[in-house]
């Protein structure tokens, strides 16, 4: 305990040290007063926003991200801290971003290339649009039939609570370019797998299938992407052409990392809490939501479950490195601590607004701890549920590993009209709906951090 | 009439001749289908801006502009179609428009150059960025204290029905370059003057005293504007550094032009009804609030008037040209037609949004007039108001004659979420409110064109 309590002495940030007792605090109070007091996740995301800005996956800036996070982490007294590297295959979106339709309608489109884009060269091309409503209509299209051409697929995206709108959406960018290729496209372009009407596109990574060289890519704002459905619905048949210059580039092989850092618990023979997100963001964005706010979150609850004394198990914090382009962190993460068992893992990676739904995946071999840590959280408005949970895309190794996993999953109605975009920025943050997810995973991370026996056991 | 019957039959939209049937149709009628039918002005605001897109004046955008809406309405079957030239002073955006602040928190912040700025050339200018929360704190600045930097403008800015807001936060933007440019400032830069929370800069035109030299300036988004000023509150006294790019451009004197058209009246010795908007747009947007829908509106509701027989007089629509960077087609327009006595004279130029507020300047000269005006338009939801009518940018013709004037005030509650942003774009329409606007309009322009006597007599 004297450690311990020296390390958070140590914390210069005043505000972090509201409810540090020495023990004598119940987590259940640690947790409440986080609804309405927690400074330390917007201290995070204010501050890397802030002070660092946009995260490219394996990039200098990501590396500033890196050094930032880890000096927080130090200042706040979390022990271990360290960043540890891994290699990466690095792409950076390059400075001309333009489309611009030239006949029978000219006029300018706002676009941004999507991750994995091949680059147009600096004097971009130009050729003929084909539309398709759908991904699916794209498949249907005959083998070379897009020879020369640029594809512009389409699709329609409702907002949803859990986020369920992504997976019929999203194949339109995670495999469009791939298939426009392989039929013979110069180019592909999307509308954004986005649900909001701003001139802001949704980048993301795009994937082609092996062989074939990659096209550029790129996905138009929505309201762009509107004005080209109807520039082909007014154009009566003649040819929409478009002037496309992308100028992404690879940089080959950089040296990316994961900052880590733990509230060490008083049993290190237990299997660590694993509470994850991931420190990189698109260029486009400042990483406010996707993922500053998830790293504040956890980090956070880390820090507040210290409040109510020491833990039993070691909580350990893991801030991926370039999630965004392959998750390539959170794979590195796993391979090199595989055989190091994890006793339970969680991620928050879906933005800032509040938790509704608990799920695990130990429902039915450890009902009796499921039961305790739903029943804890319904005060926070979480609803409890059947669903298996799977965890993201920031905890490999719990997947890896076959181990206990719980998803505390968050509000997505708005998530889509942010996710990789420009305006992913601290503004959209609400810190009533911060303050309750550290709120609900102060709680959570509590009690699977004191809890003695396996999480999840053999089922 | 039969000249006018037959323009109208010469209409190849089939859905702008819904209720043409010769003068048997009462106008109340005319108007109330507009509530659930009217599709004129959609057409147009959905056309210029699918097949045009931006408008900036006196360029040759703005000139496709104006060819497509002669082209609209002499296919609508407006008489005397026109496009009346004048020349102006035509500045131009340039394609860089960057901010990266290099210390010390170094990001890129998304930023657009004002109307009317100069250019820090290609290679940009690095300068030390002073912050003034308002610009009545720059105001206050020592004389030279600015000499070799940046100047940062901030404001607070509330949504408001009537736009009033803009009145206190517009200054910023107005003048703030140019008082900044007189204390030695080398640019300035300005939080956008707008109200929502969205990485798209509000353009506009600023403006400098005479005598001295334009500088550099350019509206941040509000995002990194809020951004910028975080920095300053994590910066402890240490100096923030910014790398400026601005390249826009003064092309001198071009020509550009009032688009006007008419439903001629019996009596053409009655001065007309003058019913305006302007038609060119920023480059940044494509001009659907400001001022598309405008245009759509007030060519609707004329058509829609004649579907209930030939008016007493004519009503005269004025596309004006060049209104954003110095009101260049009122004022010639004016200049041109001053000895023209215009009857009344109304403008649509604030958004698609519901008209909530009827004002005129004659409730005291020619109150019955004004009373049943106000009365007949009270079932669309119009409050009647003491307010005297101005009237706005696009009927100078209407000051300088000291003629009649009213405004149909339309909610600007989220007029400036969109006002001169890239945001500008179709999508922001809501076809429920655009009709209510068509259906007010309708019923006011049929009252005055049927007016025979004086409707704003001598007070």
């Amino acid at each position: 305990m004297k450690k311990f309590a020296l390390a958070l002495a140590a914390l210069s940030l005043p505000t972090f040290v509201l409810a540090q007792q020495s023990g004598s605090v119940p987590l259940e109070r640690v947790a409440d007063e986080a609804m309405v007091k927690d400074e330390i996740a917007w201290d995070f995301v204010e501050g890397i926003t802030t002070e660092v800005g946009p995260r490219q996956a394996g990039t200098e800036a990501e590396k500033r991200g890196r050094d930032w996070a880890v000096a927080w982490l130090e200042k706040a007294g979390f022990e271990n801290v360290a960043d540890e590297p891994f290699e990466m295959q690095t792409w950076v979106p390059g400075e001309v971003h333009k489309a611009e339709v030239i006949a029978p309608f000219a006029q300018p489109l706002v676009i941004q290339p999507l991750g994995g884009s091949a680059s147009t060269g600096p004097d971009g091309i130009t050729a003929e649009v084909v539309y398709f409503e759908t991904v699916d209509d794209l498949r249907a299209a005959p083998a070379g039939s897009l020879e020369g051409k640029i594809a512009f697929i389409s699709h329609s995206m409702t907002p949803t609570q859990d986020g369920s709108q992504y997976g019929f959406a999203g194949p339109a960018r995670w495999v469009g370019a791939g298939i426009a290729a392989s039929k013979g496209a110069v180019a592909t372009i999307i509308k954004s797998v986005g649900t909001d009407l701003h001139r802001n596109p949704h980048t993301g990574g795009t994937g082609f299938p092996e062989g074939l060289a990659p096209t550029p890519a790129g996905a138009l704002a929505i309201p762009d992407a509107l004005n080209l459905e109807r520039m082909f619905a007014r154009a009566n048949g003649r040819p929409i052409t478009m002037k496309l210059t992308l100028t992404p580039r690879d940089l080959g092989t950089t040296t990316s990392g994961n900052v880590v850092g733990e509230i060490v618990g008083r049993d290190p023979s237990l299997p660590p809490v694993l509470v994850a997100c991931h420190i990189d963001s698109w260029w486009n964005g400042t990483g406010a939501f996707d993922d500053g706010a998830g790293c504040g979150i956890v980090a956070a609850a880390a820090l507040r479950v210290s409040y109510s004394g020491q833990p039993l198990r070691t909580i350990r914090v893991l801030m991926a490195g370039a999630e965004e382009t392959g998750l390539w962190g959170s794979k590195a993460y796993s391979a090199a601590h595989l055989d190091e068992p994890i006793g339970v893992g969680l991620e928050s990676d879906f933005g800032a607004d509040r938790i509704w739904r608990f799920e695990s995946n130990f429902r039915e071999s450890n009902p009796e701890l499921h039961r305790k840590l739903a029943k804890s959280v319904a005060r926070f408005g979480v609803a409890d549920s059947r669903i298996v949970a799977s965890g993201g895309a920031d905890i490999n190794i719990s997947r890896d590993q076959g181990g206990a996993i719980i998803d505390l999953q968050q509000d997505g109605t708005r998530y889509f009209d942010l996710h990789h975009t420009p305006d992913d920025t601290l503004d959209k943050i609400d810190i009533v709906q911060l303050r309750q997810n550290v709120a609900v995973w102060t709680q959570v991370v509590g009690i699977l951090a004191n809890e003695a026996g396996p999480i999840k056991p053999k089922d």
